[in-house]
């Protein structure tokens, strides 16, 4: 009787639950730490460019540190997100140890000297050498590795964004485009929570977003409709749209760097010319909205994803501004994540289109945010999530069309070129 | 210019949403429409019974009855949901037209006597016939049949439960377990809308449940912990019980079915031996309230799914019993579905596990009502997905928390025998 129980499915269930809790749990709030170390050193960064805005005259300079902290210190790390997903699908020679460190600092001196990019290539790459470093300590096998490394994935995007439902499901859904594999199911939800909890139990604060209430609109057939099917034919165009411009910012990231290695033969030239374009397009158009992160306003009534969420806070060409910005950016070799980019984008273009489409400014604001994201990662079902963490369930069929949506429109590419195609999206 | 237009993918995808929103629209309005005659009848079966309780004693006369309808009209119809399931596996001879008016009207008479059957069984075969009989009429492929077979899943479902983004995920997670593929993506997504309006379009009203707000507990972490960690240990360990549950339901309904047909010869008979059980356990007990489909209260103060969400709503043996009745009346050969049973086992366990582990009632009963389910189908995912639509994104972790731990403690087996397993649990 009591051997039957050991042998059990059950009893096997439990003993891998705990075996997997156990082996997360410390790598998890190792990660949280890192992540709550990289949110304050960018607060920092991000304040004192607000305060000393000529910082941003040594962007090229910046640039050209960044290339040679790589090349003398970085190795393969250089591959960022796109190599642990390879280690994840193909276990080759690990992920390197000083990838977290390079990572962290790399993107908080871009960010320092005004480079437009994100948070989550950042704490992907966090997640993925953090858990390769205990996974050697541990001893795990190059199977428990493969999920060990998505479960640093999960860890690091949910406690970067505060969404951890959501960085588990990205975990899972990011490696193949058009499915998801239920692999590393508990070790992403245990990372997930455990980073998201530590980041917050150092005090960290999330930003936070807010649909206003949208007005039941009224046409010839609401009548009859519990949905207002005038607006579900506007979520699905605009979203069509979301998908486009996913598709535009991943070409144009991939575009910048070919056409920058085609033309330039010093390598270390690159990103210094990145840094001169971007200097002279903000002086082109005079202010500093398209610089950064775009969470915080450099100065009061700039143009913020926050700002994209009320009627007329954004210009009709912030999206492609923004688009512009970040792909010169990442395409001529600073670093950073593109996804706080593409909530910005997603949300400008969002305003936009809800101006020229008479529909709820913060709705279609919500729905640019999660949809060009899910467009440009392939993970419709993540950003789906994450529309209900971050603003609530009320909406969450307009979610699931708009992710879908702009999922299918954005091209078999995306942003990680080391995703592999399980599902064909049409 | 114009030809490398209709040749791009976006163009591609254009066609594709336009091609498969237009052959999805009519089919799912129809199951829409044959899924509100069948709630509107159920509705009247209900009351019926609840005015007629003498009723109960020709349930054995009943299932004779369906017996033999089954027999003499339903050909492979009797395979029900796994029927559906291995056409989209592996096409072979279609789902049959008869399946759609059968299993309603088997299904309305099940209730009519006091079965303790459920309705998404009945909604997914409705959707799955119609679906095939409109793909004849269309010519579809083969390979668009499946699709649409999916499609019809999705839409039965998310029209029968008023919550189309989980309809469409299950018609997706359902086929194998581990595993979700994006193969009928827009499809199932715009069947499960059309399914759902035109449902809500007859006027038909769902069910609420409303989950009250779950106070801070306070223990010796809590002044650093954003998260209360004593919480989520008593979320874990329910929904352990949870999965045990289902493991325990998905067993009992094949155990029931195996033991009957090995010791009774006359196979019409075991319907009415099943049926005499029933009146035996409802004599037994004193009380209506375990059978039919146990959302709508037979006298005040009945056990039902919305009591279970209220201190003292439950008795601590109801999961118990409704587990007896309800795989004593399908693996008899009565017919309905088994998910509503399902939501009534566990919000009753929730509830019972609640008291004994000091935590909000009606939280308990919420992860209960969607883990067994999610543990008894293999659908974690869907399930999560479902309690938000339910109940709304506050607790969106804890759904996910407990549908998955659920679902791992199910063991490989689940309801549904022809769910092919992609990815193996542990």
């Amino acid at each position: 009787m009591r051997n039957t129980f050991f042998k059990s499915t059950q009893f096997q269930t439990l003993r891998h639950l705990i075996r997997w809790t156990a082996i997360t749990v410390p790598i998890a709030f190792v990660i949280g730490c890192m992540i709550t170390l990289f949110l304050w050193l960018l607060n920092l960064a991000i304040n004192y460019r607000f305060a000393h805005q000529w910082i941003l005259y040594f962007l090229p300079l910046a640039g050209i540190g960044i290339y040679f902290s790589y090349k003398w210190w970085g190795g393969r790390a250089a591959g960022g997100n796109n190599l642990i997903m390879d280690e994840i699908h193909n276990p080759g020679g690990g992920v390197p140890r000083a990838m977290a460190p390079l990572i962290l600092i790399t993107t908080v001196v871009t960010q320092l000297f005004g480079g437009s990019v994100g948070r989550e290539g950042t704490a992907v790459q966090i997640g993925g050498s953090i858990s390769q470093m205990f996974s050697k300590w541990f001893g795990l096998s190059p199977e428990d590795n493969r999920v060990i490394l998505t479960a640093g994935i999960a860890a690091g995007f949910g406690a970067v964004f505060g969404t951890p439902l959501t960085g588990a499901i990205f975990a899972m859904e990011v490696l193949t485009i058009g499915r998801i594999q239920y692999t590393a199911l508990i070790p992403c939800l245990v990372a997930a929570i455990v980073g998201d909890v530590t980041v917050l139990s150092w005090g960290v604060h999330h930003e936070t977003y807010h649909i206003a209430i949208v007005p039941q609109g009224s046409n010839i057939l609401s009548v009859y409709l519990p949905l207002d099917i005038t607006l579900l034919g506007k979520v699905i165009i605009a979203s069509i749209a979301f998908g486009l411009t996913s598709y535009l910012f991943a070409e144009a990231v991939h575009g910048v760097k070919t056409v920058f290695n085609r033309f330039v033969e010093q390598k270390w030239l690159i990103p210094f010319l990145g840094g001169l374009v971007v200097i002279t397009l903000t002086l082109i158009i005079g202010k500093p909205d398209y610089l950064g992160l775009g969470v915080k306003e450099p100065y009061p009534g700039a143009i913020t994803i926050s700002s994209a969420f009320n009627p007329g806070g954004a210009h009709p060409m912030s999206w492609l501004w923004k688009t512009i910005y970040t792909t010169l950016t990442l395409g001529t070799g600073f670093k950073g994540g593109e996804v706080t980019p593409l909530f910005y984008i997603g949300s400008t273009l969002g305003n936009t289109l809800s101006t020229l489409m008479n529909a709820p400014v913060s709705l279609f604001a919500a729905l640019g945010f999660i949809a060009v994201f899910a467009g440009a990662t392939n993970t419709p079902l993540a950003s789906t999530i994450m529309g209900i963490e971050l603003f609530g369930s009320e909406y969450a069929l307009f979610f699931a069309v708009a992710c879908f949506t702009a999922y299918l429109f954005s091209g078999e590419s995306g942003i990680y070129s080391s995703q592999r195609i399980a599902v064909p999206k049409i």
